[in-house]
């Protein structure tokens, strides 16, 4: 082997073999069909976009682009969510379609990873938007398909966990007066670093009711009952997200999926567009969301076409981890034939196929060693020698 | 409209709206099914490879490539083939299972253009691999699944050209002499130019009746009498590629598909990693083709594994072009309530989605303009009003 290198690929970058790729696919078509009974319609974006048209407008980091030059100079990022590309094809393509639009897609995006053996740098994720509807039904809707997505998959134990962005910027400007406070205490929230956020509440020159308020927030997560330990938080700012947040556990309760969804106050995305509700979905198998998602009123006007949104988007393989799907691979047969009997193992394929089945028609002469690879199969059918008949294995 | 760069995409990038994917979608999954009926597995790459392992690999111009630098410093390239990544998955994680292996992908591959308005950069391409099996059984059998798999998508009227790559070698080099005098004849094959190869022949120091072996090749296209035509070209060198074009047709006979083939001794395929049988597919619709494939013996060596193979891939948008599929996209129903009507309209969005139909529910406080929004759906279920009375439109 004169290359070793030639079998490395990038880092973060994987295959999918025949069996994930399977399962993958056999989610996938769960996931799609579910979407498009809600109405939701799938678009394609390309790969490659500009950097100044939607690597900007992405919430991403700018390390984690992968970045290239055209032909003309321009900078090009491999697209780092779809997010942005969907605003830039209603703000264009579709802009003589009113609002609401219903949007879906189920796209590889790309994030660089900075170490071997991290996180994948490209992954698929499958998620909509819906975009022109600020209402609570939207709010409502959105989520319910999340989980309704999810359950379809066959995923038991799940949660998603609500919180609601304008409620921490309206009480930590009440606190603290300044956003620039504001900022580091989000970034131990966005950490999900509690110890660290509790520690510098502590240590900032703030009255003791003060530091009481940001302290308890800690502690507003669960049921409808945390809606009014919230209320007693904040003056008047938080009011709005708080009647928003009960407004859309009635309406969740109305779809059914109540019991799936608990408050929590303490949520902050990195995704920096992310306005009001925001949200992420848990299972007991990881330690990290496997989905997510919130409501985004800005990003929409960046493309010059101001519209309320929210959607979420689920990544494919932490679904596919969480779900631990091993399942086999479709049954295959294999007709191994030689020469003079080819006509009658083709015809037999074609019998078998009709019937739907994945058959592999094998010329033995073709073949290194035949017991390794008979093996392979679930049914083996030799047509062999001079009387050409068929003898299952 | 601050922006208007914003709504650029890369040169040669393009979107898929929703009607157009429902269609791609759809021929799609007939495709994959057919494929894996006959036995082949789908895999999945990176979209993100090595240079000096796939890029340098593959057959696409240097100038094509997308190119791009890690955080190390490594060249990386958006993949350009998918044939050179699955010999890098063969030789490496798979390189226990045993020869033969089939293969299938359905991946989008990239290469740059340098003018506006012409080719796509990033196109999708489904295709298959069938690698360690050198008899012409295998030959067969990749050809008779590309018609299948074109004729299960409803594409009516195509054919396949096949010619073989060995042929052309042994005649040019037998009356030749040298390998750069063929270098420029190919060219003109590949560029499909038979008058510049034709005037190009008639300037060269041959003897007549040498000049006439070139020119006679040109009408080297038909049925199976072109074979015994083929003999009379060549001395014994294109002797062997004969007979395996013989044996082929005898095969696709078998699998009932010898009336969409044609021989075409003029065949020659960009891609310079074939080494016996080349085939392309045209459609009255398209004056260019719209899949391709070959025998390629070499390429799994360059990775280390050495193995005989061959494969092909069918564009998918071309073969859109060439199926006008102009479906329209499934029906979509929208029930439109009122608040106080939500958990009717809910109610019956479920009884709906049940039946599998894709249904929309809108809360009419979240549309602009209701008779323009509505006017989108092939049914409108009002749910509205103090009566909450379901009312179809």
């Amino acid at each position: 082997m004169s290359k070793p290198f030639v079998f490395e690929k990038p880092m973060g970058m994987r295959d999918t073999l025949p069996v994930l790729y399977q399962v993958k696919q056999q989610v996938r078509t769960v996931m799609e069909q579910e979407i498009r009974e809600w109405g939701y319609q799938f678009i394609q974006t390309p790969t490659l976009e500009y950097y100044d048209t939607v690597g900007e407008a992405s919430a991403i980091l700018d390390q984690q682009l992968f970045k290239l030059l055209d032909s003309e100079g321009k900078t090009l990022v491999l697209r780092p969510d779809m997010t942005a590309p969907i605003a830039r094809v209603v703000s264009s393509s579709m802009k003589d379609v009113s609002y609401p639009i219903r949007l879906a897609y189920d796209s590889a995006v790309f994030r660089s990873q900075q170490r071997e053996g991290g996180r994948p740098a490209e992954f698929e994720q499958v998620g909509v938007e819906l975009i022109g509807d600020g209402t609570s039904s939207a709010d409502a809707e959105v989520i319910a398909l999340m989980v309704s997505t999810l359950s379809k998959t066959g995923l038991q134990e799940f949660k998603v966990a609500v919180g609601h962005i304008g409620f921490l910027n309206e009480l930590f400007v009440e606190v603290l007066g300044n956003e620039d406070r504001a900022e580091e205490l989000l970034r131990f929230l966005y950490e999900k670093n509690y110890v660290g956020y509790a520690s510098h509440v502590k240590s900032l020159p703030l009255s003791s009711i003060d530091k009481k308020r940001l302290l308890d927030l800690l502690h507003l997560r669960g049921g409808e009952e945390v809606l009014k330990s919230a209320e007693d938080l904040t003056a008047v700012g938080g009011r709005k997200a708080i009647s928003d947040l009960r407004e859309l556990l009635n309406i969740l309760a109305l779809y059914g999926v109540q019991d799936k969804v608990v408050l929590d106050f303490t949520l902050f995305s990195h995704m920096s567009y992310y306005t009001g509700i925001v949200f992420e979905g848990y299972t007991n198998e990881l330690g990290f969301p496997l989905c997510s998602g919130g409501r985004y009123d800005q990003l929409l006007g960046e493309f010059g076409r101001s519209a309320q949104a929210i959607g979420f988007g689920i990544r494919l393989d932490y679904l596919l981890e969480a779900l631990s799907a091993k399942e086999p691979s479709a049954p295959r047969s294999c007709i191994i034939f030689s020469a003079e009997n080819r006509k009658e193992a083709i015809a037999k394929s074609r019998e078998l196929r009709e019937q739907g089945r994945s058959v592999v028609v094998q010329d033995i002469s073709g073949v290194g060693n035949v017991d390794e690879y008979s093996g392979r199969f679930q049914e083996v059918i030799y047509v062999i020698g001079k009387s050409g008949k068929g003898e299952a294995r």
